[in-house]
């Protein structure tokens, strides 16, 4: 353009202008290549794999799928069965969570598409398959704070992420709901996937739904998007909404509820302006229905609730008893319908939510989490990934994240379930070390961790049934025995971390015949 | 916890599990360090200079601020105060923008504090004493689009970023506006401070504003910020709002304003759903009321307005004529409001907004942008940074990023100011390429750029007074004669750069006796 020569001018290294010297050449031919670019301004591509093959997807590398669709996602099993037409080899499944409706990864398994899994956790055929040994590799299991750290420090790096979208404009604008279609699919909070977006080499986002740009407010924006497929059908909306998440009715779960909403209240958190998170599990959920009597009674409102939100979270915040929610995962239609609808119901990323080294994850902010478990033992250890017979039949979650954040961590577990005790010497699996569990509530008494002894005090001021958690462990035992040892091979099937990445237990292949 | 010894396990290598056995020890120690973090949960720290030294900020770093205060900031001043009196030399001051406040800065260059500047521009007695070269390393000046992109590529690393921001909790999650305080100062989007919270190695935010936790919805993430700092005063309100987006009277801007609608209508991109976007400066913001009598006319809706969004976009907003906003930079104190309150109106980053190599910046969905201009030359090349006197007195903004995104790209100048013509045989500095321009309007007539035949036939159509761009000049010389070249030094004080980093024009220091 101007005349003049950049080699004449000094201290051009140190503006760090390295490209170095002006060429009329060069700038026509970058302008080019951004003017070729706009051909693929619409990024809506005829076919999953041509989004796979401009993905530059190769044998070996990692792909990555969210499970905002739980049970009902169709996008995991329709990309592997595509990915295996197409003849790939020896990928690395990085999900944030795989469910029952996964089993038809065996077949890729065994086949060698799949190589090595990553995810928080595993449920069905595929978990059932995986502890049988069906995989050379040990899958890898992370919390998913440990999961938004493992990709943000790229201890994981993604290649190419699948991401299923209730909508996207052509430019890739995403959302887990769609304005446009009022009875469409919708899953909500897309949180997990954002990492996935923002990290990916590549990033495809599927969808049954495109809409006018810009889809805005966005889940994912269009600046992380590289493609995007039209299909049919993304998910089940049944299946999007079932599992985890139902409302109990059963009078074991909900007698816990109403004690673990009474070690709250004895907890010294239940102040105005508290905060707080419910797992999955009947009896983690319905401590919401005692809490909102509870706030009412005492005139007091909750600042926000975190994590996988629900529609009994919502009827809160609508009340006025919850100011906001913040949602990495929303657990039903209502909560769905309430991050569309609701100006401080918001959206949050992985790692906002529970990161343990970005500058600050909200899961640091919580007073109190009620979280579920599979079995608790006598160091209080949390065990959320495999069933009493050794079978990986769950999923870490935030379990580990949401303990170690809240300054009163509240694991809720029936003494016994059927005839298995839930309290014992020592869990199968540890996913949650006892040293950031606080309180132990069963439907037989409660347990408080003795690194705390000014808050058993306040539990057995409150009157509330406090025992020692070797006298819930007898009392499980006087009722049910004490359970075989379970028979397991010498192979690894199961690697489970910690949320900062090291390893906190392995988990091994069950012997054929047990 | 379990007991087993990884260096048993095969295939662990293969599993990314480098940090190899399991060691209880280290994860205590972890968990120690995790534990100590929680002090820190609090990020408020007792002063600026505390802040600072926690950073680590060290002599030759780079510092970052956004100019979304605009000429109202305090940020830039006080913080360089202070570096000052701490003693810190050869500072990389890389702003979003500077403003006539700054002029203070000149004391700081001359001592030595700063060392190199990069901005989107300058203005007023820091713009007057670059341009007389106090400074020995050149100026950088960067599109918004283009700097969002270099520090994405780390071609501009932050060591670390000042944010002012307008509300702030106690752990980071920082907006434009406060919830509660309705008279307090607002700036609304955050977009161009996104980028710095996001790749800085620290961020500091500045606030005179903390309010309760969570402050979502935010516009910078908590994740992403490291110590908060209060402070008195952020900012002056008055300066915020005032400045290039003021409103105008001018008859001869309504007319070009007017003639620019007329030109959007004949494009052909006049239509249901189509998008736009107008710069600052009277003309490009007064075409917002010509395009709405039209819309209204033809019954016709915008999908979106993108950008600096001021109050009569707002305006069109809640008429139901634009149907979303797209905000990297709230131009009034309406448009903050608007943020704040309707749901529609969203806060993108600059990255979103403008980069030119991410996966698709927002600028490329524009159908129609309204840009001014300083100078415009006989090849379509455009000037917004230097005056009829060589010394710099604006900032390139997003005008090559729109200028290229956008369809149809429509520059707006008074063919004269007072004495000084603006259509040229060669503008001053180049700053906008020609090749990306489409459209020239004048008060006394407009050209079409020779690379558009097909649009100069439309603008002929629908009778607009179409001519040559050199009959455009010649008309301005005709009246105000042809100014004398400016003197120059061989100095050079200041790098333009296009949207990709490379060089299109550099800026000499003007001779004293000029």
């Amino acid at each position: 353009m101007a005349n003049f020569d950049l080699t004449q001018i000094p201290h051009l290294e140190e503006c760090g202008m390295l490209h170095g010297a002006f060429d009329a050449e060069a700038l026509v031919k970058n302008s080019n290549t951004l003017r070729e670019r706009e051909i693929l301004h619409n990024k809506i591509v005829p076919s999953l794999e041509d989004a796979v093959l401009r993905a530059g997807l190769k044998d070996g590398m990692t792909i990555s799928f969210h499970h905002h669709f739980r049970n009902g996602d169709y996008i995991v099993n329709m990309v592997l069965d595509r990915l295996a037409q197409m003849g790939y080899r020896d990928l690395v499944l990085a999900a944030s969570s795989l469910s029952e409706c996964h089993g038809p990864l065996v077949r890729h398994i065994r086949s060698g598409v799949i190589r090595r899994i990553e995810t928080s956790g595993l449920r069905g055929e595929l978990a059932d398959a995986v502890s049988h040994g069906v995989m050379e590799c040990p899958v890898v299991f992370r919390s998913h704070g440990g999961r938004a750290y493992a990709i943000e420090t790229e201890e994981l790096p993604i290649d190419v992420a699948f991401l299923g979208a209730p909508s996207c404009d052509a430019y890739g604008n995403a959302n887990g709901y769609s304005r446009d279609e009022k009875d469409g699919l919708a899953c909500g909070s897309m949180g997990y996937a954002k990492c996935d977006a923002q990290y990916a080499k590549h990033t495809i986002i599927l969808t049954d739904h495109i809409v006018a740009y810009p889809n805005a407010p966005f889940g994912i924006p269009e600046s992380e998007v590289d493609y995007i497929v039209q299909v049919d059908k993304i998910g089940d909306p049944q299946g999007i909404m079932s599992g985890a998440t139902r409302f109990t009715q059963n009078p074991k779960e909900l007698l816990i509820a109403e004690t673990a909403a009474r070690v709250i209240e004895a907890s010294g958190r239940f102040k105005d302006g508290f905060s707080l998170q419910t797992g999955t599990g009947g009896a983690s959920l319905a401590v919401t229905r005692f809490l909102r009597e509870m706030m009412l009674r005492d005139r007091i409102t909750a600042s926000f609730a975190l994590g996988g939100i629900t529609g009994s979270m919502v009827e809160l915040h609508e009340e006025g008893l919850i100011k906001k929610l913040l949602d990495v995962q929303s657990f039903d239609l209502r909560a769905a319908e309430s991050l569309k609808n609701n100006r401080f119901h918001q959206q949050i990323s992985a790692s906002y939510y529970a990161s343990p080294f970005n500058e600050g994850a909200a899961v640091n902010q919580l007073d109190v989490v009620v979280l579920s478990a599979l079995e608790v033992d006598c160091d209080y250890n949390v065990n959320v990934l495999t069933g009493s017979d050794g079978v990986i039949r769950g999923a870490i979650g935030g379990h580990p994240d949401t303990a170690y954040g809240a300054s009163v961590s509240i694991v809720v577990c029936p003494l016994i379930r059927g005839r298995i005790p839930c309290v014992v010497d020592r869990v199968e699996t540890v996913v949650t070390p006892g040293r950031i569990v606080d309180v132990l509530v069963t439907d037989r008494g409660i347990a408080v961790n003795p690194r705390n002894p000014d808050l058993a005090e306040m539990m057995k001021d409150a009157g509330l049934p406090v025992c020692s958690i070797e006298e819930l462990r007898d009392r499980a035992e006087r009722i049910v025995g004490r359970p075989d040892p379970i028979c397991y091979t010498d192979k690894v099937v199961g690697i489970v971390t910690y949320r900062d990445g090291s390893v906190i237990d392995v988990i091994r292949q069950v012997a054929e015949d047990a």
